[in-house]
């Protein structure tokens, strides 16, 4: 059916995705004279940069979860839909979801990034991403049941890969979830598990470059790396992960490193909706667009966040693929749409860099604003701070704090709860193989 | 493999179920001289009262549950595994779990109830249940999925099935169920959906007796039923639901409602395990027992809690199927084994009936303790001090309460989130039907 919803105004704007670039795209219109709906295969906006607490059981999903339409419940101009757009059908200003149609005045693609498993079987099959919060249940599913498998099993290789765990990519996911891991190692399971021998689990991070945290400066990823190190965690430089086969981890120097948790933050690329011309896209999957955030070729479409890719002579690969530029983005987009519709010419976007920020676990963080560079306690109350306060809704804000401060007193984990086994959904799996072939089959053509 | 623990002890006692019975069992044997191992097929214990609180988007899934290794976390005598018991091979005094076994001294069946579908098909495969945490956030998600479809579609009738809800059974689980519902369809819908005429939703409870809270007294029961229909809620008395064909509910009195969600509360029955002599379990499942909780032609094997049958004079069909009950039987079991280790003689259990009490929503509730019996907001005080005492840990009591302070003021649900898609999972219902087919089978021979 055609999705249509009275519209008392002119123009309609589509945006397909709730992440940051979406939801601040919508919000710097709330109540201005457009029609705005946003459309996500989730009914919640996600906050990414706290998915790995969720992983480790520091943070409910519902923390880091809040309900689109609560966001917007007093916006009697913004709208949303749930669902999956399957194709954006230019020549016709509408978009394709399933059986269903809507038409847009403007559209604005904020569908953000997804996984890159570099094309390996391997790696897309039975490696785990943490790029949704359904991923990071079945991560801290899959971590609490192999614990739990352990103790039925009798083989000594077998125990070992169910007790390891390796972290792909050294990234801020990668170093905090390490972290997070190592903290679990250290003060968690050995109050839960008295009957294994904790200094037997490894947690693994494997890194190609020399250093962790490479986009941060060399004085911080010492410091990251000796936090890491402190918190039990093994920090492989210089190698690169080759392939997974479900129980060890084959790597670039030929040390193999057992394992039955692969899990993989190596890279991500673009998540581009369908339909769009070949030349729009690039090789990352990135779409291409120009300083007024319009894909290239188009008049009326747009994209921001981490899919949009703003070339310029500072950014000759588009800007960092970080929540403040898709944030920034959205908000540029808001305001030159608005002067599209009353007649004023678009303002170029220019990004403001605020400095990056990794946590490694407690009092121990590094955090770079410009000149400052700071780390330990300092930092690991700045992190704090800047993330509550960025935590949509109150309730989540208080719920969060309240975690962070008993985890901080007590190194506890209240949350470590196999809710949803990661084994019981065969499903998953299923549609993962069938995606590893999908995507081999789209590269070979 | 033999799944063996070294014990100190001359006695081990495997305890199969880590609900409010087996808990309480085990808690009260902390430190005594015996080996407790508690199996569960969940690493958490549920606080089954507030289940209906997380399908209705109040309570985050983790509010309920809690991590049973971190309750006995101090208790070097009592550990845990992780699994389902398959059977009791007596002979032998071990239990079976898939390839696993594991010897017992004394056994605890504390496993419970599950719900009785009457061997429907339609009712098996397409009703929601909610008896575990699984089954709570699916009906979360099947609520708030249909309204979000009712949204992409245009037909009707299809729109009103979506939209309905009924609910199968006035016990307090039903009348609590459609008091939140109701209060869903009066104060958080219409915030969300503004699209939609909320007065087309209707929430049924169907009732085959002529009054709701049939455990109550009369007034209780007249008071409930007013406090329902408050809140939108048709109550339907002297009623009986037949079947269900996904979009409609066949009921006994020819009145078809349409609706595509069944929520079935309206039976349940015992879930013994595999391997008891048949005369050791009667016809609703329960398992016999002595005054002693001894199972019937057993030494050294007992059950405690709902699927425990100890009949008396004043319990000519066993104690009622609630948590106190359960407690109350596990905590004089654990007494009586020690006594028995000890050499000394065992005691009978008694009952301790504490009263009943069922919330409908916010100021609306019913107590009956003793001769005391009051409704209103004292009761619904009473009732929400009462679960939130009961509450294990003091994270879940905290959130809860802060979570509850805020529906109070502000009449919200933070938690309207579909997590987990129920149709993501076509698994789920897969396994519904085989299970239906088991069932009938079993019913033949």
């Amino acid at each position: 059916m055609v999705i249509d919803i009275p519209n008392p105004y002119k123009k309609r704007l589509v945006i397909i995705g709730g992440g940051f670039g979406g939801i601040q795209l919508a919000k710097k219109l709330k109540n201005k004279p457009i029609q705005v709906v946003i459309i996500d295969k989730n009914n919640y906006h996600t906050f990414q940069p706290l998915m790995y607490q969720v992983a480790t059981s520091v943070l409910e999903a519902e923390s880091i979860a809040y309900p689109i339409r609560k966001i917007f419940s007093r916006s009697k101009n913004i709208f949303f839909r749930l669902g999956e757009v399957d194709q954006v059908d230019h020549e016709n200003n509408r978009i394709i979801l399933g059986n269903d149609e809507m038409q847009y005045d403007y559209l604005a693609i904020a569908t953000g990034a997804k996984t890159n498993f570099l094309n390996n079987e391997g790696l897309t099959i039975s490696s785990m991403p943490m790029k949704s919060v359904l991923e990071a249940l079945d991560l801290r599913s899959m971590i609490l049941q192999n614990f739990e498998k352990t103790l039925r099993n009798s083989n000594e290789r077998k125990r070992q890969g169910m007790m390891n765990i390796v972290i792909a990519g050294a990234g801020p996911t990668g170093v905090e979830l390490a972290g997070a891991l190592g903290e679990l190692k250290q003060k968690v399971f050995p109050k839960d598990y008295p009957e294994l021998d904790l200094s037997q689990m490894n947690v693994y991070i494997v890194q190609s470059g020399d250093r962790v945290l490479p986009m941060l400066s060399e004085k911080s990823s010492v410091k990251a790396k000796k936090y890491l190190e402190q918190l039990g965690v093994t920090v492989v430089l210089n190698t690169r992960v080759l392939d997974f086969f479900g129980d060890y981890v084959q790597t670039n120097t030929g040390q193999d490193l057992i394992a039955r948790t692969l899990i993989w933050t190596a890279g991500v690329i673009g998540n581009p909706v369908q339909g769009l011309g070949a030349e729009a896209v690039n090789r990352g999957g990135r779409i291409e667009v120009d300083a007024f955030n319009r894909v290239k070729g188009y008049e009326n479409v747009f994209a921001v966040g981490d899919v949009a890719s703003m070339v310029s002579e500072d950014f000759p690969r588009g800007h960092p693929m970080v929540a403040p530029a898709a944030m920034q983005q959205g908000e540029q987009l808001a305001k030159n749409i608005l002067n599209e519709i009353n007649g004023q010419p678009m303002k170029p976007f220019v990004y403001k860099d605020k400095g990056a920020m990794a946590t490694v676990g407690k009092n121990k963080a590094v955090v770079e604003l410009g000149k400052m560079k700071f780390g330990g306690s300092p930092a690991w109350f700045v992190w704090m701070a800047v993330h509550l306060m960025s935590l949509v809704g109150f309730r989540n804000k208080l719920v969060t704090f309240f975690n962070w401060t008993k985890n901080y007193f007590s190194s506890d984990r209240g949350i470590r709860l196999i809710v949803t086994p990661f084994d019981l959904y065969e499903e998953k799996r299923k549609r993962k193989k069938e995606l590893a072939k999908l995507e081999k089959e789209k590269v070979r053509e």
